[in-house]
């Protein structure tokens, strides 16, 4: 049962970095204020500059020093903490000083979860190219996190989750041709492990079932076409299987994602990018969210890009954003309940 | 318009290779003819051993000796021709003497077809593992029957078609790890002519849209995360555009299998099997069709396998198979359309 030492503390809002100052991330961001009772999102606090928010939109922002303020100020506008700008972004005209900021709200968002004064991280897009442009030498912003964490890289998964599926690919921003080479039982049973527990601390499931995908076609016909089922896949299952956890494979990767197959696991393991987001896109475009597991602190992203393309002109579609703050709310409770009932 | 030298020719029925007899292409087969009327299925022939047949139905057979009197024979009982069985067929059991049958039967459907008696080849699931055992060489069927009907390998394509969806892999039955260094322009470029070719031939679209994906994460980010898209895919596009066709890509995989963006292309062209056939498995699991692209004939199968564990048990979804007969009916209708109109 819940105990009186948390019942009593007040939901903490969310930090939201809103990403590349010239992508979609502030126009989104406020987009989920402006819908935020039909959305039906927690408060939270936008981390950025409220210059790159100003020129896409037209609604209130309630600048803010902490988090712990953006619950009372979250009806009167959106709430930001502001990360100052260099110069001022121009919306679809990435630049070094964006590049820069993103980064710099990125920082700021994770401390304050890190902190504890805000409940989870969601963060907003950023590029990946722009970034590599002033140094940053992560594959990306999990990565980023996961060293901020102080969380080896292995140990932290990535999940891609839509209403119907969830899935978490071993190797992740890597030339499809380097995939075989990195692929071990070890990295995969790390995987593995870091789905099966983000399942029980981020979404309360207490015996999860994870599916774990073949990376060869027809799950390489018992060694016909490919070996690295036999050789990796089914070792990293059986050591999984020897803990206790509930994990079957390796399924062929293009029979398990039809609805009777998804209705076997509450994630799907997949040895690269596209497997894992190939089906999770297909069936849930608009609403994918990107929940890292295995970190100390709960992060979400919206699962799609800055969109350099149509920033500024009004058409980004906020619902992935919304799902990725309540996705980050929905694990944050998780989390919290754990803690009471072990309190 | 028809000219009379057409019109005045009845439909000839499908030549409906029962696949291997212990698998539950016997089964399928049979039930299609007992819901012909519900499922829209024009007259077919079936192909193979009667006894595989009798062993899981029990339903009228009518033995024909030529494919043009299975037309009368239709409402009568399943219409077959008698490929003798060496010894009999056990559900569930593969043999050599079953896999001697499928090859057989399926080399008669291929030869009625290409003798005209039969409009369209559609065959039943068969056991790349038996086959292999009986000195098989071919990767697969579709290969076999390229070289049955005078074709290069590289001039035909494989089609995987559902309602919504239609992909074409470069790459088939080959190790993930092989992928790379098989995908060529020149290859690309065959694959998508074939695909382009076929879209016209045999579904009729005067002006067919392919989309190509890429191999690599995010389309390869620039080269960032690997070359295949600017060293293969990119000048096998310019190739195709410069004759006039309408390619579009690379597109990252990721996101081109969604409701809004499969409303931009009529197929497209993906560089593995699992790539093709996860988006679509995913989408139509049930309805799946594979169409042999690039043949003088008309050639499709259900998009499953044999299913041994569930041989002889009832059990068997008849739906992949008579989709693969609605298709077959549909591009020989297309073809002998374009025919008439050419006469």
């Amino acid at each position: 049962m819940a105990s009186s030492a948390f019942a009593s503390i007040a939901p903490r809002p969310l930090a939201v970095s809103i990403g590349d100052p010239a992508g979609i991330g502030p126009e989104i961001v406020a987009k989920c204020w402006d819908n935020r009772d039909r959305f039906g999102l927690p408060p939270f606090v936008a981390v950025g500059d409220p210059g790159a928010i100003e020129q896409v939109w037209d609604g209130p922002l309630a600048v803010v020093g902490d988090p712990r303020e953006a619950d009372s100020a979250f009806d009167i506008g959106l709430p930001i903490i502001v990360v100052a700008a260099a110069e001022p972004a121009a919306p679809g005209q990435p630049s070094v000083a964006g590049a820069h900021l993103a980064l710099d709200a990125l920082e700021l968002a994770i401390g304050l979860t890190r902190s504890g004064t805000a409940s989870a991280v969601v963060t907003g897009p950023v590029s990946k190219e722009q970034l590599y442009s002033i140094g940053f030498s992560h594959p990306g912003q999990t990565e980023f996190i996961a060293e901020r964490c102080g969380v080896a890289s292995a140990n932290v998964a990535m999940m891609l989750a839509g209403p119907s599926l969830r899935t978490v690919p071993v190797t992740i921003h890597v030339p499809f041709a380097r995939v075989p080479e990195m692929l071990s039982a070890a990295l995969i049973e790390a995987r593995g492990r870091a789905a099966l527990r983000g399942l029980q601390r981020n979404f309360g499931i207490a015996q999860p079932r994870l599916a774990v995908a073949a990376l060869n076609p027809h799950a390489g016909e018992g060694g016909m076409i490919g070996r690295e089922e036999i050789d990796h896949i089914e070792p990293a299952i059986a050591a999984l299987r020897a803990e206790g956890w509930h994990v079957t494979g390796p399924h062929s990767a293009d029979s398990m994602f039809h609805a009777a197959a998804r209705a076997n696991y509450d994630a799907a393991l997949c040895m690269y990018h596209d497997q894992a987001l190939i089906p999770l896109k297909a069936l849930h475009f608009e609403e994918g969210v990107n929940i890292t597991l295995g970190l100390p602190i709960v992060r979400t992203s919206p699962d799609h890009g800055t969109a350099f393309d149509i920033a500024g002109s009004d058409r980004a579609d906020p619902r992935a954003m919304a799902a990725a703050m309540r996705a980050a709310a929905s694990a944050a409770a998780a989390r919290l309940n754990a803690c009471s009932q072990a309190a």
